[in-house]
């Protein structure tokens, strides 16, 4: 199981038998439409507040995972899953409406494979034969907390990432036909004392680099097993700073393999700057587009590596640094 | 492994081969002063923002935790925590300090024994030779952010909680000499309805005893089996309630094996209402009281059972209801 200090390898492979994605009104413009289970047209889903969309955004996704695997969910044991609103309120909330046993995860951006190596980990080691995992973040929700008074309108730098209103859910199990969880590399707080809220990718991009470079190391791999390597949320800033570094540092990645979620998601043109970010937008692109291409075959070995900023609207005015972290999960389908 | 639908039975008994506790001023002149591995005169610890003070609380209970360990902090593997401020930024600034790969938890007060769920887990099944796990809180911290502005010096009812000023960190190994931890049921979020902040211990009753009777059955034991079943912060409120509905429901549980975390923690006459309250209550009382106590044989049998209110200040604002939870994990020693 242990690979090394902080790396985990899934001997009994655990299977990732379906997911649901959701999505909002910005991603149903995007580039990915077509790898979203569920699209809204608005941000208010029906609901009062944004919080309340944010938590049946998540719902809808576990819902929709749980419908493609084909279980209801009283057979589902545990939920592991977070988001970045204030106590998490809208994924607790959605855990109360699916009654499902219920462990918080706060990660930040890196939540979805927080969540997904904790997941694989337990289903691996027979602690339970169907869990869900996933992420999600709100756009308004996110940008109200981070970004009060939003009203005011504040131009932001080109920097700067546009958060995704989305939710992505993962059903794992020890059996069952699906792309396999085959390792994961925990991330540790990686901090360059930098301290703009306005360029998170930047900050992040240190920490992408270390887990990449952990995972490979204690894995004893060369970059090139893996068909992809696919950040969460780094950006247009992140991306490049953290290739590189990985250049810099001699590891030899290449550029074709090397991308981001964030910068996915999003169609030329619509006025995101540098590209997406929240927790949604890992979760929605790995579990839908990505796994949707691993299934038809165009590539079988990938390395998710969500990055996460772990900061606070108080610890940023309090002059604090960012602190930040990744999370690395490797999967794989077709390559046996 | 898995016994029943959320039970996890550890067979090869992870131990708890070291505590670290760290207390503030209030809870200096407590009941429990004795078992605090460090204690504070002031909420500042020398530091400018009781958010700091907050992180500083976390590093030293993991700092005592590993140098009473004999370990140094580059042979722990994984740091699974959290706590209550926004973000969770006094833990993610600790695991930086600490430089441990991280997992960040988020289960309000239930964070303890969350922690303790799944780090005894992952030691159980190999994929860490030493992790810490643990569960920090700071009154002024929390209190600031949860009931701004607290310079108003709004009159609380007697059903509200005093927040603990406190850190509490366990080392858990699979090999060593120590407490075991034995199984670990993980809850699920019960919502009944109430919407009053100011009685989170009355809220929180039926996810104790949600997850108490959970446990039991899955188990199949009587709860004669433990010497003690003790809940995190139900205080005065809770406590009583969660006492009626065991007994409502048959359960044969006696007063005297049941008793509360936030209950133990202040001497009476201390100002804390109907109790403690706080995710560093039930971390400092089991990691310092509590294993103490079994330590000096007084009893070899308890199951911890931590409660945590999963509602945020805006949910509140909102008028959205308290989901709560409770998990719990059997510690024994000396009755094999």
């Amino acid at each position: 199981m242990l690979a090394g200090h902080r790396t985990w390898v899934f001997d009994q492979k655990p299977v990732i038998i379906s997911t649901g994605t959701v999505g909002g009104p910005f991603e149903a413009n995007g580039m990915l439409a077509n790898d979203f289970d569920l699209l809204h047209s608005d941000l208010w889903l029906k609901q009062d507040t944004y919080e309340q969309a944010h938590r049946v955004l998540f719902e809808e996704a576990c819902q929709k995972a749980m419908e493609k695997g084909g279980l209801r969910k009283e057979q589902v044991q545990f939920l592991l899953g977070g988001d970045l609103i204030n106590q998490m309120t809208p994924t607790s909330f959605a855990s109360g409406t699916l009654g499902t046993p219920y462990l918080g995860l706060f990660g930040a951006c890196s939540t979805s494979m927080e969540g997904l190596a904790l997941g694989a980990y337990i289903v691996n080691t027979k602690g339970a034969k169907y869990l869900l995992t996933g992420a999600s973040s709100h756009n308004a929700a996110v940008e109200k907390q981070f970004r009060y008074p939003t009203e005011y309108g504040a131009q932001k730098p080109p920097t700067s990432q546009w958060t995704v209103t989305g939710a992505g859910a993962a059903l794992l199990s020890d059996e069952g036909e699906g792309p396999h969880v085959t390792s994961a590399t925990i991330g540790r707080v990686v901090d360059m004392g930098l301290t703009d809220p306005l360029n998170m990718g930047g900050a992040m991009a240190p920490a992408a680099v270390d887990t990449i470079e952990a995972h490979l190391r204690e894995r004893n791999l060369d970059p090139s097993y893996y068909d992809l390597i696919v950040t969460g949320d780094l950006g247009r800033v992140g991306h490049e700073v953290s290739l590189d570094l990985l250049k810099k540092h001699g590891t030899p990645i290449q550029e074709e393999q090397y991308k981001d979620c964030g910068l996915m998601i999003y169609r030329e043109g619509q006025p995101v700057l540098a590209g997406a970010s929240g927790p949604g937008c890992s979760a929605t692109v790995v579990y839908g587009h990505l796994l949707n291409r691993m299934k038809k075959g165009e590539f079988k070995r990938m390395l998710v590596v969500a990055t996460g900023a772990l900061l606070s609207p108080l610890s940023f005015q309090q002059g604090e640094t960012i602190p930040c972290i990744a999370h690395a999960v490797s999967i794989e389908y077709g390559g046996e």
